[in-house]
């Protein structure tokens, strides 16, 4: 018996996060859908550095996540698309361990390849 | 006669750019909008250089502005927001000098301070 995989559309893998996102499943999105090869860049003033690799990616989420004492609110845009790429917001209410409650703001644009994301990259 | 000028907000400067975009305005709204520093990023496959400074910039615009033989169409979606910065999708279907004709999709982040865009960066 043969299984065919069909790979997905940027518009599927972008649906499939931000629909896993809104349900809280942050890694378990990025488990699925991350690239074996997947880069992640912050900005240059974040205490976060850049990130190659799947494992190292995962980490530093959940690295993110650890910091989060309380989350009051989450919010993930619907996606605009360009090419290979689409970009979404991300509104993040919480209280963070040690520095007290603070909104977070920031765009984030994902590149997709053979249905799968292989880059991330955060403004804020 | 003292002339008070408002500080343009994120949202503001995100509708005036798509809004002279739009009309085709695009030298002007950089002219109009962009910092003295504004830096300019493209991805690292990209032919065209980073960018450092208006004049920089806006010679970077007009560089490619000058490879285009014929606009067929241009789009320009609605920004998303995230803190300081918007995103947004641009699509443009140009026949190229001495390359023919293609369409070029692009995810663009803006970066706002005081007014003004102080970063663009390209993604496709």
């Amino acid at each position: 018996m043969t299984t065919t995989q069909k790979t997905m559309t940027v518009k599927e893998v972008a649906n499939r996060l931000i629909e896993m996102c809104r349900k809280g499943q942050i890694l378990e999105a990025q488990q699925e859908l991350f690239s074996e090869d997947v880069t992640s860049t912050e900005p240059a003033h974040a205490p976060m550095p850049f990130a190659k690799d799947k494992t190292a990616v995962l980490e530093k989420g959940k690295g993110f996540a650890s910091m989060i004492e309380q989350q009051h609110s989450v919010y993930f845009s619907d996606p605009i698309f360009g090419g290979n790429y689409f970009s979404i917001t991300c509104k993040l209410d919480a209280t963070m361990k040690g520095q007290g409650r603070m909104v977070l703001e920031e765009i984030c644009v994902f590149g997709v390849k053979d249905g799968e994301i292989i880059s991330e990259q955060f403004f804020y």
